[in-house]
């Protein structure tokens, strides 16, 4: 059993600097992420891809914010159990939180903070009969290393942002691209969408428009060809290396959903100005909760995190009285004994 | 005249991003501050201390935040008045804000952002005569930059972190320094009291304590000598190149104090989730306002700052119906076209 002061759900930027915020009021953190590694869904989704609104980083990749973040809690050494799903929470006779995952590791602590985004990312797959057969085999529902596609035949569907996007950034990679939605007009920025037709004219994406991918074909090595249906041109075959459908996210809480919590279609609804749940001692904080006004942005969830911490500590040492400092005045010294001292 | 959307009241770190978000909704932004160079406070009083809480900036100075937020404005391209203090506050016949600043400047917009910091920063200063005489002339109430004070025999008097920090910063610097406390305890950081106590019982911070400098004495080129009085010693002159008295700051809110908003001892009330004061279309971020739950940290202005512009644009575009949208998905292109359709 592992015993800590906040038990921390998802281990994306937001519980990340949770640890930190914590650590500086000396509370010890464990986070458990249903992800192999740190850095929650934008490093799952979107590694590669850069950052432009955290305040005073003009331009970051997500792989590195989350490799920051990292470094900037690692003298508070937090637990993780990662690859690991919180199943289920329960009341303790000692008024303590454990929350078992499916992995059966067990996590108690006084205070538990869902920062788990919106969840778990699940793609929406087309209807496509056989599309399983070939994921992983020639078949992607997120480019996470554009280098894997250099020189290959490749092919998109979709046609919002994120078909736009990597159309526009695989081009100059693979040795070819199509293109293929199922409408005439695309819904992404302006800007992508008149980039992409002009390399469309200039012959560099193979664009076609008003059709979808009915079959995929392939053998055990993978996949090999897919069958478009086209208004336009009818039924026809495309050998490619790569299929990629980029048709949107659905995110899916999962089992947090059967713990009680408050919750509108916007996520788990709390209080200002602590993020706390309906239940007391439970917090959400960054894109997992709802209030009034509330943005889905990093950075909101950095600063509900560090007026969380101060509402939890009451509740780890109710007899204790918050005194409040800069890390200015304190120094990477300070830091430092105050994580030597935890 | 100069007209704008919104009209920011200090350059400092949340002042500047405010113009970040203010541009992903196109407004457009004047920022006024009474210092000549933007950054705020932080880069006037510690612009080479590292600040260690700004999420995904392990450690940053004061300065290079400074750079990087001003990197990140600039394809808004914001107007600046630097080096004027906004004086005046009236509500025109078209229902706009107009400041009039203490140099004649007139800025004229829909929305006042308060970014003011916590005013501007007076030091505290010791009531010995003809100490104005030596002001830059060998009396600093600040250390801007240490490489000043090299090879020099320096006085620091104060008890608290400043006092310890610059003492321990500068001991491997100046020619010597000498640290005057008129009480036996400091108040400082644990860690730091230590130090310093290591380094004067090494011999290489000439420490005194339960002691004051009482007169400052020299001639037109400036500071000479001080005159300690000790309770262990009595008075004795020592000679030295730079008295640097550090008993801390009075921040002053000045003019703003006028123009009719609720304050308390902590700062501009303001109400949640969007930070307005009571005056409508008066909005206050950052260490200038003050609410259930606030504290003082930059990341807690940036967020601020967020969601304030949402509840300003509705001002400045009644009619309009706000899009939200991620960098991400903009991508650099899309905030460089955003800039330039300003």
């Amino acid at each position: 059993m592992i015993q800590t002061d906040l038990i921390i759900i998802g281990a994306g930027p937001v519980g990340l600097f949770t640890v930190f915020e914590a650590g500086l009021l000396k509370l010890r953190c464990h986070l458990i992420d249903i992800l192999p590694q740190p850095g929650g869904q934008l490093n799952e989704i979107y590694p590669k891809k850069p950052i432009y609104d955290i305040p005073g980083l003009p331009s970051i990749l997500a792989k590195d914010l989350t490799t920051n973040l990292l470094e900037q809690i690692q003298p508070f050494d937090p637990g993780f159990s990662l690859g690991e799903r919180a199943e289920t929470l329960e009341k303790t006779d000692e008024g303590e939180w454990q929350i078992t995952t499916n992995e059966g590791t067990v996590v108690r602590g006084k205070v538990v903070v869902l920062a788990a985004g919106l969840g778990s990312f699940e793609p929406r797959k087309p209807p496509i009969p056989g599309l399983p057969r070939f994921e992983g085999k020639g078949v992607d529902y997120f480019v996470k290393d554009p280098e894997k596609y250099r020189d290959k035949d490749i092919l998109i569907a979709g046609g919002g942002d994120s078909a736009l996007d990597w159309t526009l950034d695989l081009v100059d990679i693979a040795r070819s691209v199509t293109l293929v939605h199922r409408r005439t007009e695309f819904r992404g920025a302006p800007d992508s969408i008149e980039k992409m037709l002009k390399l469309a004219e200039a012959g560099r994406v193979n664009l076609r428009r008003n059709a979808q991918v009915t079959d995929v074909l392939g053998d055990d090595d993978g996949l090999k060809q897919v069958i478009i249906s086209s208004e336009e041109f009818g039924e026809f075959g495309q050998d490619i290396d790569y299929f990629i459908p980029l048709f949107g996210l659905t995110p899916k809480l999962g089992p947090i959903e059967n713990w009680g919590l408050e919750t509108t279609k916007e996520g788990i609804r709390v209080s200002l100005p602590y993020y706390e749940t309906n239940v007391p001692g439970i917090f959400a904080v960054g894109d997992s909760n709802t209030y009034e006004g509330k943005l889905k942005l990093i950075l909101c969830g950095f600063h509900e995190a560090t007026l969380m911490v101060q509402r939890a500590f009451q509740y780890i040492h109710p007899d204790k009285k918050l005194s409040f400092k800069y890390t200015t005045v304190m120094g990477e010294q300070g830091l430092l004994q105050k994580a030597q001292s935890l």
